[in-house]
């Protein structure tokens, strides 16, 4: 047996025991490890060290060696992290529905643990220990491989959390970290559908697509956010304006931010120019339609391949529309499933908005940027899932668990 | 353009249309195809005498020809069937959830079609009209491969679903009828994950490994059932003993038909031997272990693989466990995920069975025929999953959906 497999069923087997470990004492493991985290700050500091010097050695620079970068104050935020998980409620044994059928049968739907989760994932080390507490909180056991760059960074925190486990009688296969980053040991973990229930590739287009093409396990993919904003003749444009503004500048590199606005025609004149000058003023490069470059001269002229894009930088593609249906037909083209907004005071537009884009999450008159577990009450997430199946749109603890049947009889037969 | 990609984006296209139809629309539909059914009968039989005689002309006998069989009371059934898909409640547009949050935003979780459900079947023309009817009610479009065998019978049937849709100004790709049974072009299909959301094999192992291997679309997968039944210490024997012939002998061919019977130590001289008797007096071979041959001379020996086996048949095997840790412990060792039932009348046992057992379903004192979309009240299933993800256990209109999220603000940005 390779070490690979020998990994693996180890972490079924634990996930055997996680399954039925009372909510009590995974809360205390929670905080155990919120308070070991909190008093290692300076060794986990030193650690991130040694992984920023490698990465700068490498050339690593800007945003990327940010993601990497844990300071005392995301430690501090870690810590904070599991405690709110640990407050959360327990979502396994919970009974979703609860009914009695002709035959007299008392059928009960109950949330159980998944299994064993593998989470494939790059660069920021905090995802490492939020990955951990959701699944354990879940009752699953699981593999994370964390990017090269955060290794360090991610030994010493699966130190911390192998601890933690150990003095509460816990197996530590409740987490595995892996370090390598061989395509074919990659390739021979993800044909372990036996061991491993759910692959979770969070990250690039060319991580994902590797996971989706090599996986024999169900994976719940993190795909990229082409994320738009449609603003309706009907538009507050006042509230418009923010809101596209801040989609864009607030956070440029994460997936929930805007990449493209859609102006209705009817009201572009007014708005547009507006808008460029908004975007432009707040340091954003603007990719204009015809119409667009016409109306505002600071625009430069969109690529065909402009539209669609999720440039993660201060850059924003805009075109002018006729009108809603040409609006949905875009995001149908060119979006990715992820979040898209429409800004009207039309309750009736936006109806037909929402039911006809299909994304994981459609907004309306608010930001792109609130698609995310904890702006949308989930306490926690592990990412937002941009698949249909499973689970669609940011997923918590609910989303880290199925659901099973459990029936109670008194001797029925047929 | 291949003719399969033409055909899988014709679907859809036409998932687009169907997810927003109404309900009565849809009802309408299934009402109609009903009648058409019903008025069809005759022309029905007929198709299906072709695909008779090509079967029985190419050596097809016994359980594999009788599921290939309709009779006039079997489709008097689907057109039933259909009526009684009508009759449940639309799934599209259910709010599952609905909350504010701390930032104003109104947040409501919705259900959602999936768009494109494939689904890849053996003989049975039946499962024709009940996929596309669920399909169709739960707002997706369907590709349906069928059985090569049935494949008259498919053909009938799906003409007469497609000018009920024509007549009601429904896109006919709401159902593709796939014929070709080539390899190459299946796994072709199964690349289509751009215009494929989801793909149901049900059927033999074979062909499940088949679609695993190579889809790059999710599957659900509905395995086969290795159904046990273990008879507890505090088990009412006369219950038990009922139980434990009828889920062999009601329906032997069928994946919620029991295949072993777990009996405790502590009274097995008492139980097995009724066990044995009752199952021979059925027509049940029983193949043992070593105890129940010994208590039950009329038992054969079992072989090392027949524990875990889906005999499909009416075979029994049966053996004498220490107790309830042991019986769990083979179930994890040599079950499906599919059903397992305890016969106890002691809560606690009870409990320990349907929390330690992770099983789509779990039976505390009735048979494991009942894992059923109509028996657990579902009011139709497309199948039974054993896959964790998305949906475990039986699949009803409501699995046939995902859930997204709508978020309704009033210019909140961040």
């Amino acid at each position: 047996m390779s070490a690979m497999v020998q990994m693996a069923r180890a972490a079924n087997t634990a996930s055997m025991a996680l399954a039925s470990v009372p909510t009590e004492t995974k809360n205390d493991l929670l905080a155990s490890l919120a308070d070991a985290i909190a008093g290692a700050s300076d060794r986990i500091v030193a650690a991130n060290q040694r992984d920023l010097e490698a990465a700068t050695a490498a050339g690593v620079t800007g945003p990327k060696l940010k993601r990497l970068t844990l300071t005392p104050g995301g430690i501090a935020q870690m810590a904070d992290g599991l405690r709110q998980i640990a407050a959360l409620a327990d979502p396994v044994g919970q009974v979703t529905r609860e009914y009695d059928v002709p035959s007299g049968l008392h059928v009960r739907k109950v949330r159980c643990p998944i299994g064993v989760i593998m989470m494939i994932y790059e660069a920021r080390p905090n995802v490492t220990i939020d990955a951990f507490a959701l699944c354990f909180k879940a009752g699953n056991a699981c593999i994370l491989k964390g990017g090269r760059e955060a290794q360090h960074s991610n030994e010493m925190l699966a130190t911390l959390a192998h601890d933690c486990l150990r003095k509460l009688g816990l197996p530590t296969a409740a987490l595995t970290l892996l370090t390598t980053s061989d395509r074919e040991e990659m390739k021979a973990l993800l044909a372990l559908d036996d061991a491993i229930d759910l692959v979770i590739p969070r990250g690039g287009t060319a991580l994902i697509r590797f996971v989706h093409e090599h996986s024999r396990i169900p994976t719940v993919q993190h795909f990229h956010g082409v994320c738009h904003i449609f603003v309706d003749r009907d538009a507050d444009l006042d509230k418009a304006l923010t809101i596209c503004v801040t989609a864009k500048t607030s956070a440029p590199a994460t997936c929930n931010a805007a990449e493209a606005v859609l102006v209705d025609a009817s009201m572009a004149e007014t708005f547009v120019p507006k808008l460029v000058s908004g975007l432009i003023d707040a340091g954003v490069e603007v990719r204009g339609d015809e119409t667009v470059c016409r109306l505002a001269n600071e625009a430069t002229s969109a690529d065909a391949d402009d539209w669609g894009r999720e440039f993660l930088d201060l850059i924003m593609a805009v075109r002018v529309v006729p009108g809603l249906d040409d609006a949905i037909e875009h995001i149908h083209r060119y979006g990715s499933n992820h979040t898209d907004a429409i800004i009207t005071e039309n309750q009736v537009t936006a109806d037909a908005f929402t039911q006809r884009v299909h994304s994981s999450c459609t907004m309306v008159n608010a930001s792109t940027r609130f698609n995310d577990g904890f702006q949308l009450g989930l306490g926690a997430e592990i990412g937002i899932s941009t698949t249909k199946i499973h689970a669609y749109g940011p997923m918590g603890l609910e989303e880290l668990t199925t659901q099973r049947f459990v029936v109670a009889g008194s001797g029925q037969h047929r």
